[in-house]
């Protein structure tokens, strides 16, 4: 069973699954466990490692539309060097004051291959959940995707400490709230534009036209293949959201991130240029 | 640096760290790592598994005299089989619904080793910490000591179903509620009764004397080392506090569960019946 059937799954179960986060009251939690072999590439310093673990759990966050309070972390490893663990508090730290969150602790794990977990709360009395969408609107991304591969290629270029500095993303979590009240529907593209615009497509019953024009490509992220790559590749933290397109003005003016209309909502179907866009992108566990 | 050295680094980075959860505002939160290896002996069904990893953080929960609002977690395997994911999913339901929680969800994530990460939140305006206990107090416990010890001996004969229904114990979350106000410091015994009193007496500045013929030991574990293993084992989840002792009638009244009174506070070390009691148990990562 893939990853996604296997949530659906548990969506079935749980009430309250089926989005970035759960709801609790008024309060957001979010939960995500990632690892050497699949989300740290050799290279990733441990300081950065703490960072981008806390920082997906933040970003899941900011996708409900919630102001983010704080943040635990379980630091798993074979061993636990000083400068290891410190570095990666601090990178854990460092990411919830960029967003004006706690980081209040957590624990550690011995474990064969290095393993982080961690999880992020929020607080928003109007969660922006997936499912809001409709005909007529706009769909619109912050910032620029790609970020995460432009990391993979210096990392591959041996360039550690560009790809390092690219794989500290700053979660979107001013731009959640603000985006929170004029947002349809929202969530991040961690696995990619091409699988949220699939996700939105499916929980809000619409679909999408974008044009790849339009998608805004991080200047880090070079070569032919540029817009496959920023359209699929995934592992970004940016938001993807749909509103009436006479409230982009508007909330642009509330943001303190670029917003890009990339295209139109319609009736069913996920199309790019008018063409089918594949459902492909990171599903974790394959 | 074993795990205790580096946790110590930890709370000296993380201002909010050092306790069984952490508190956010009238929030406590935790997040706790699990795995094949050292956590699931061969035998754990997924549905135990699941109600354990989200049990242990409810009693992180239960540990500060917070109610249980909800928890997450992520379940890590190399592949999601449908019957495994949904038991796991169905223990995590029914450890929360025991102590009135609500779970809320949580995400899959591909793994060489069958990991599982859980994250707990309760609420409460005034959590007890392990730092109150004075001199003059009493220690108490909650239920009995040496429940998974006799849950591994229960694997080894080849008892699973025993086995697991020992290791599916209820969180101490409703005595935790009633504790709150009564104790002067709490913790849970997840390390052993051994550690925790050696973390209490390091946090509150006071020792221990504790007397082992008073030591509720489990019915289901046998053999001459029961004492030893019910004191130094741990994996077990009850909780350990200290209180006045003309407040443990009162305490005992408001209690779903026995509270037994092991020994007294006392001014520094920590022995039983005049011996000093090693500091030894169970450390994650060792």
């Amino acid at each position: 069973m893939d990853e996604r059937v296997a949530l659906g799954l548990v969506d079935d179960l749980v009430d309250a699954a089926g989005d970035d986060a759960a709801v609790l009251g008024e309060t957001v939690v979010t939960i995500d466990m990632l690892h050497e072999t699949t989300d740290f590439p050799a290279g990733t310093t441990r300081y950065t490692a703490g960072w981008r673990a806390v920082g997906a759990s933040l970003s899941d966050v900011a996708a409900m539309g919630a102001s983010a309070t704080g943040a635990v972390g379980v630091y798993g490893a074979p061993s636990f060097d000083t400068d290891d663990v410190e570095a990666f508090v601090r990178g854990a730290l460092d990411v919830c004051e960029r967003v004006s969150a706690e980081y209040v602790g957590g624990d550690l794990d011995g474990h064969d291959e290095f393993t982080v977990a961690t999880a992020a709360l929020g607080e928003t009395p109007t969660p922006v959940s997936r499912d809001g969408a409709s005909g007529g609107e706009v769909v619109a991304v912050t910032g620029a995707l790609g970020r995460s591969a432009a990391a993979l290629d210096a990392f591959e270029a041996g360039d550690t400490e560009r790809a390092n500095e690219l794989f500290r993303f700053t979660p979107r979590v001013g731009a959640g709230v603000a985006l929170n009240g004029r947002a349809s529907a929202m969530m991040d593209s961690s696995d990619g534009l091409a699988r949220s615009l699939h996700q939105l497509s499916e929980t809000s019953g619409v679909g999408f036209d974008v044009e790849g024009a339009a998608i805004p490509i991080h200047d880090a992220l070079r070569g032919e293949d540029r817009l496959a790559r920023a359209t699929t590749f995934g592992e970004d933290f940016e938001l993807v959201c749909t509103l009436p397109s006479e409230g982009v003005a508007p909330a642009r003016a509330a943001l303190d991130v670029p917003l890009t209309v990339v295209g139109d909502v319609t009736e069913a179907g996920v199309t790019m240029d008018g063409e089918a866009l594949a459902d492909r992108g990171y599903t974790h566990g394959e």
